[in-house]
């Protein structure tokens, strides 16, 4: 059978875990957290279940969690999406990110992937016949950025899509008002499209907002925004994500969505509709990682790392070049077979290979377990 | 937006579950259960998330039910399925039939589908770039039945893969040993791979045992054989299904997966897993849905609706001729709305348009629900 991803292997996230596993390292590597959801979400699934919605829900999701859903995010960030054409729930981000890419790229259309990027991005769009045009963020003292003026360069009249992703993993950089503007200012009165990964929306730090396409007029007209409960809700096993995008723009979105999952695990649909009516597990996110962030990064502060600016996500970033001149994945394994705390190569977010000298380290991880490995990094 | 599927529109499931809502008719159109799944099948779920399991599984499935799921198929159809290397876990079948498509259909590829055929693979082919080549089934007073000497004859150097579906929705009709040596004696020296869809593997009457792929050497050394839980644990809306293949064909499809939904539901994985170490569910299902079958035939055969056989699934097709001389949509349209029971039109499962004066009939209902449909039925 020949392949139709000859580019694709084993994940680093999956390479990483097995490693740390195996090495019984402090996993900081691929992100999730160490710790419990809140068992009153739990609960809410559970009586779901026992009140019987174990059936096919409805293709697009169920009613009260896409009302949920477009409700959050009129609260959050202004725009008003209508539930019942504007809103579907996936089995996860990743589904609905590939489902956006199958259902807007035709063969040939070329789609501009922002470098680092997260690894599903640019497979999805080879499946979909279409052409990855990479631009790198620019990486300077003050962190990583995206280029616009590099991204207008790479528009092309075979342009279709941009994928954008804030706040981004790995870098933990966050889009301002400014950048929302730049790209409107690409995309205005063009036909691209934007596909936006916003699934770390609820961990933007300092007192930033976060810059949802939603909140750009010119950009929630075009865009594909796609969000999850996963982070959210420090349940990245239970796979319910979401996109909320222009009714003309979604209607494309679920031809594909229907044949691909066709709907979506129905008890914790209902569970999670019910747990979104109380906004304080959302609000409170913020506080919360910003805390871990501040310990972490304090714990590094006396090392021979180097702290990237972490203005969002769960993920901080770190020059090694003090340590060692090691290339990043080969690094990124002898600290975790070596140093017992496992990481993943910023490298592996590029397509041609690029060393940086820099990996990320994932801080959604109890106080005791970052403890943990902060003690075991200050022995190098 | 062009479309990349023109030939989508709202699925006909869908679109009679609003109808019958609308009407409150009896649904016997889309295929669901109206009961609950067992108790302890949701406790096992509930203790899953309370034991903690709610981050990312692995991408190919828990160890426990990649296991559990080789055991089964072992032990029913005597093929062993490296737990590691040839089982994955999916979203539900929809999921696993699509990522199949994707990954083995490069553009250009023809692929045979046997029509009336589940509404998703076609879409899928055509996702993939691939080119549809239908052939339909026979119909004669027997009912349905699959003539190979037509498959055969579409047969071409560009065939990449055949789509089978045994036991059959929505005809009913289940293969037989003979019908898979004649498919291998089609793909037997050629490079055509099979995609099964068993999602009825337990719904088999009257003695009559499943041909799975997976009990013939030359299919099973080909096929990828999708299956799920939705229909054999009554919880169609918990989306967890999963394909077996052998390990090349597999390291494919995961490739597809991994960047599609890259893993799924944990606590679910974890429940189902549990629940299986008792085959008493499975075992017992045939038994279960015949006596329905029973009843619900016992209570049409005074009536002027003709019944086809029905084998296995749960589902049963009736012609309506002596009835009415509608086209089969019109005529699930008219029994929803004047006689108050939902049908599917058999027309809905081709993509040129077929009238046979066949609509079907969903039989996975408590006694009570049949009862009723019956006594609305009895009044035509
Ligand atoms: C889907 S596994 C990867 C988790 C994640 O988002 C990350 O570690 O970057
Ligand atoms: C995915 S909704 C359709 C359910 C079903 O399999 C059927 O009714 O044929």
């Amino acid at each position: 059978l020949a392949t139709r991803l000859p580019a694709v292997g084993t994940t680093i996230f999956t390479r990483m875990s097995a490693l740390a596993a195996q090495h019984d390292a402090v996993n900081l590597g691929q992100g999730f957290p160490d710790f419990a959801c809140d068992p009153r979400l739990v609960d809410l699934v559970a009586g779901a279940m026992r009140a019987g919605h174990n059936q096919y829900p409805p293709m697009t999701g169920t009613p009260a969690l896409r009302q949920a859903i477009a409700a959050k995010i009129g609260a959050l960030y202004g725009h008003v999406y209508d539930a019942d054409a504007e809103i579907t729930v996936t089995a996860g981000a990743t589904q609905a990110l590939t489902t956006a890419i199958l259902c807007a790229v035709h063969p040939g259309d070329e789609v501009i992937v922002i470098e680092p990027a997260y690894d599903s991005y640019m497979p999805a769009i080879e499946l979909a016949g279409g052409v990855v045009v990479p631009v790198q963020m620019a990486l300077d003292e003050r962190g990583y950025h995206v280029p616009w003026e590099r991204i207008q360069a790479a528009v092309s009249t075979r342009t279709r899509l941009i994928v954008v992703n804030t706040p981004h993993n790995p870098t933990g950089t966050v889009l301002r008002d400014a950048d929302l503007e730049a790209l409107a200012g690409i995309v205005r009165g063009t036909d691209i499209l934007v596909l936006a990964d916003e699934v770390y929306e609820h961990m933007v730090y300092d007192g930033e907002r976060h810059a949802s396409m939603s909140r750009h007029p010119v950009l929630a007209a075009r865009s594909f925004v796609v969000s999850s409960f996963g982070k959210t809700f420090h349940t990245t096993g239970w796979k319910i994500g979401y996109v909320a995008a222009p009714a003309p723009l979604m209607a494309e979105f679920r031809k594909v969505h229907q044949y691909n999952v066709f709907s979506v695990n129905a008890p914790m649909q209902h569970g999670i509709a019910g747990y979104l009516a109380d906004p304080a597990p959302y609000r409170e996110l913020p506080a919360f990682y910003q805390n871990k962030r501040d310990l972490f990064r304090a714990g590094l502060a006396g090392s021979r790392f180097e702290l990237l600016p972490a203005d969002g996500t769960y993920f901080q970033c770190v020059r090694y070049g003090a340590i060692s001149a090691m290339p990043e994945a080969a690094f990124a394994e002898w600290l975790t077979a070596e140093v017992g705390v496992a990481a993943i190569p910023v490298s592996a977010f590029y397509r041609q290979a690029r060393e940086s000298g820099i990996v990320r380290f994932c801080f959604a991880k109890r106080d005791e377990t970052l403890a943990l490995a902060l003690q075991r990094l200050a022995r190098i």
